[in-house]
C-alpha cells in the first residue's frame, strides 16, 4: 500500500527515472492484472484520462484506451492531430491547459517533437504519462518489454540479450537499454554502423556499469543470445536505395537467419513490423511478439491504475 | 434458447453463409428488440467489440458503434485508418493478432480488399463480422435490406424485386441477391450492361433455382415491381462523361420515373445516396429508405448479442 | 423546475433567440454544476447524443463530448469528417436522418456552412446544438463568454467592453455582441477598417439600443476598459502580406499595449490563440482565457441537461 505512493501522481516522462525496485513495482501489479484484467474494480469511476496522440499509432493508443476503458475512466482527447485544432496552429501548451480545464486526472500523450512530454509535464500539475516522443524514448513499451522478457524467462539477470535494427531513431531501443542498465544482463547492440545505438545512451550504460557491445552483423552474435529484439529499419533513413537493400538482407530475422540461434531463443518486437522480422517466425518457438503486445494492456493498466491513485 | 447456438461465436463473412431459417432466426430477435432498443441487458457488460475501419463509413461504423453502446459492450479500433498504424505499414494479419490480445470478444471489419474478411476469420478464433469488403460482400447490410422488407411487406415470398443502379461493383446488390435467394422472390436488375451482375451472382441464383431477369431501363418494369431497391452509378466506373450523362439520366429515380410504378411499391437504398435517388421521393408513400436505415440498429443489436452469446 | 421547460427539447442555433433571463437561467445552472461538475446524476442514462463535427475542432468537441460523459450520455458521431460517408458526397440531410434513426436524443452540429445549423434544426424534431456554423455563430461560446465576464465582476450590467481581432468573419465576435445586447453593456469594437463588425450586427444592437463605438487601435481606448475580448486575425484574410505584419503588429495584446490598461482589466479569448495574445499575459492578473476555457465544460454539461430533459 505504502509503496503505491511513489507512483501517485507522477509523471512517466523517462524510463531512467524508474530504479529497479520500481520497475519490479509495477511488474508486480502486472502480475495480479494479468490474472483478472477485466473485472479490476479499481475505484476509478468519474475520473478521467486525456489520450493526446499527435501522431498516428494504433497500438499505443488503443492499448491505453482500451485500459482507461477496463478501469471506468473516462477517455478524452484524440487520435488524428487533422481533427483537432492543432491543424490551426494551438501550442501544445495551450492544449494540455485546455484538457486541464476539463478536469482531466491523467494525460497520455505521444508527440514527434523530442522533449515534447518533459515540457507537457512541466506545464501541469496532472500526471504526464509519455507514450513516445519523437526518437527519444518511449517508457511504456520499455516496460512492456522488460516485462515481457521477465515473464518468459522468470528473470532478467544474467541474459544476453540483443538489440538489432535502427538503434539510432527507434526510440524503443533507447528506451528498453536504459530501462535493461537496472539488471545484471549484458546487451549486444545490432545494427549497420549509421543506425548504431547514440553516443548518450552508451555514456548511460557506461555510468551505470552495464556491459555491452556493438555488432554489425547477426550472423556472428546469433547463436550467443537469450533474447533477441528486433526493429524496424526504415528505409527513408539510408538515403542510397543500394545501400538499403544491403542493409535490409543482413538485417532480416528469418529461419535462415537463426539456423544457429539456441533452441531456446526468444524473439521480441515493439511492432509494428514490415519485413525486418518474417512472418515464417510466427508459428514457431522463438515467436513472442504477440505475447509481448498483449502485455501492453495490463501493463497500461496497472500504471494508469498507480498514477491516478486508484486502490491497490 | 439452442437455437442461440448456431450464432454463439460465429463469423459472419458472407451472407451465402446463412439460409433461410437462421436469417428469419435473426429477424425475429429483431423483432423482439425492436421493441425496447435501448433498455436490453444483455449480460454483456465487460466485453469489447473491435471496430476495424480501414475505409471510411458513417453509417455502418456509427451504426455497429451505437449498437455495442446499447449493449454495454466496450469499443475499441479505428475509423480513420489515416491515424492508425496501418499508415506504417502494418499487415491486417498483426492489426487483427494486436486486438486479439487485448481481449476483444469481436471483430467488425471494413477493408477495400476483397476476400479480407475471410482472411480475418481465419486469422483468429475471435468472431469476426463483415462490415464491407471491397466491392465483394456486405452481409449485415443485406440482413437490413431483407428485414426491412420483410417488415414492410409481412413476408418475402411472392414478392418482385427490382435492383437498380451499379450492380457489378457494389456489394450491396450482390450480397442481396444472394440472401434473396432463400426466398421465392423474382429479382429483376436493372442496369446498363456495362454495369449488370456479375455472373457469379447469376450462377448462384441458377443454382438456387431463384427466378431473375436482365433490364436495361426502370420504365419497362416500373409497373410491375413491388419492391424498387436503388444503389449508386458511381461516376468513376463508366469512363466516357457524355456515356455517364446519359446513364445517369436513364437510371435517376424521381417522380416522372415512378409514375407508372404501383401505389404500393416500396423503394430502398443502402444510403449513401448521392443524385441516383431524387428528394423529391422522400415525402412519399413509396419512400422507405431512412426506415431501412434506422434498421441498421437493432438489427446489429441482436448480431452482436447473437455472437457474443448475450442473453437470448 | 417549470422554466426548465423553456429549454427541454429546444434549439440552440443562434444566441439572438436568446433573451436575458433565459441565458440567466442557464448562468443559474452553471452555477449549480460548478459545485458538483463530476457527480450529477441527471437521470439521462441510456439517452444518446450525437457529436457531428464536420469541421475540426479539438475545443468544442471535447467539452461537448466529456460533458456527454459525465452526465452518463451515450456519445455518436465524427470528429473528423474524412472519415465519414460526407466524403462520399452524403448531404447533411440525409446524415441528419440517419442518426435520427438511430433514436439520437440530441444533435451538436459543426458546419462551415453559415446557416447549416438552422437548416439541420428544421430538417428534424430532435434538438440541435449549433456548435459554430461558418462565419455565423457559435452560441455556447457566447454563453461561455458571458458567463465568464459575469463570474469574475459579479455582473455584466455597467462593464465596458472591448472586443478585438478580425470582427467580419470571426463567429465569437458577432455572437458575443448579440449576447451582450441583452445587458446594460458598452461594447468597443476594436479591428482594422477591412475587419470591422458586421452592419447587420450593427442594426441588431441599434435596435437593441445597446451603446457601442468602433476603434481601429487599442491604444487609444486600452485604459477605458474592463474586459478586453481578443479573438484571432487570420492571416489569409487579409490579402496583402505587408499590411498583415502592420495590423499584426496593431492588434497584438501584450504587456508593453496593456501598460496604460486599468489593473483591473480582465482579458478573455475563445481560443485556440496564434500570436495574436502573447504568452507573457498567461501569468498575470489580466489573463481569465483559460479560466473562461474551462467554463465549456459545465455551461455545456448544463445546456444538454436541459435540453435533453434531465432532472433539474
Amino acid at each position: 500500500m505504502a509503496k503505491n505512493f511513489d507512483f501517485l501522481g507522477r509523471d512517466v516522462v523517462s524510463i531512467r527515472d524508474f530504479k529497479r525496485d520500481q520497475l519490479e513495482h509495477v511488474f508486480e501489479s502486472v502480475d495480479a492484472l494479468e490474472k483478472k484484467p477485466k473485472s479490476l474494480d479499481a475505484g476509478l469511476q468519474g475520473k478521467m484520462v486525456a489520450l493526446l496522440f499527435f501522431e498516428p499509432s494504433t497500438r499505443t493508443y488503443s492499448s491505453f484506451q482500451i485500459a482507461a476503458e477496463n478501469l471506468g475512466l473516462k477517455v478524452s482527447g484524440f487520435s488524428n492531430v487533422a481533427a483537432s485544432s492543432v491543424s490551426k496552429g494551438e501550442t501544445l501548451y495551450d492544449t494540455i491547459k485546455m484538457f486541464e480545464g476539463y478536469e482531466t486526472d491523467c494525460f497520455v500523450i505521444r508527440h514527434s517533437m523530442m522533449g515534447s512530454a518533459r515540457f507537457a509535464a512541466e506545464a501541469t500539475d496532472v500526471p504526464v504519462i509519455n507514450a513516445g516522443d519523437g526518437s527519444r524514448e518511449h517508457p511504456t513499451q520499455a516496460m512492456v518489454d522488460l516485462y515481457s522478457i521477465r515473464r518468459d524467462f522468470g528473470k532478467l539477470d544474467g541474459l544476453k540479450i540483443g538489440v538489432l535494427g535502427d538503434l539510432k531513431y527507434g526510440r524503443t531501443a533507447s528506451s528498453l537499454a536504459y530501462a535493461l542498465s537496472n539488471y545484471d544482463v549484458e546487451i549486444c547492440f545490432i545494427a549497420p554502423d549509421a543506425l548504431q545505438i547514440r553516443p548518450e545512451v552508451e555514456l548511460f550504460l557506461n555510468q551505470r556499469g552495464t556491459r555491452f557491445s556493438r555488432e554489425t552483423s547477426l550472423a556472428t552474435v546469433a547463436n550467443t543470445l537469450d533474447v533477441l529484439y528486433v526493429t524496424r529499419i526504415q528505409k527513408e533513413r539510408i538515403p542510397d536505395p543500394t545501400e538499403y537493400e544491403r542493409v535490409r538482407g543482413l538485417y532480416q530475422v528469418n529461419l535462415e537467419t537463426l539456423r544457429e540461434a539456441k533452441p531456446s531463443l526468444k524473439v521480441f518486437h515493439p511492432l509494428p513490423r514490415v519485413d525486418e522480422l518474417a512472418s515464417e517466425i510466427d508459428g514457431t518457438e522463438f515467436a513472442r511478439y504477440f505475447n509481448q503486445a498483449a502485455v501492453g494492456l495490463p501493463l497500461r493498466m496497472a500504471l494508469l491504475n498507480m498514477v491516478i491513485g486508484g486502490a491497490d
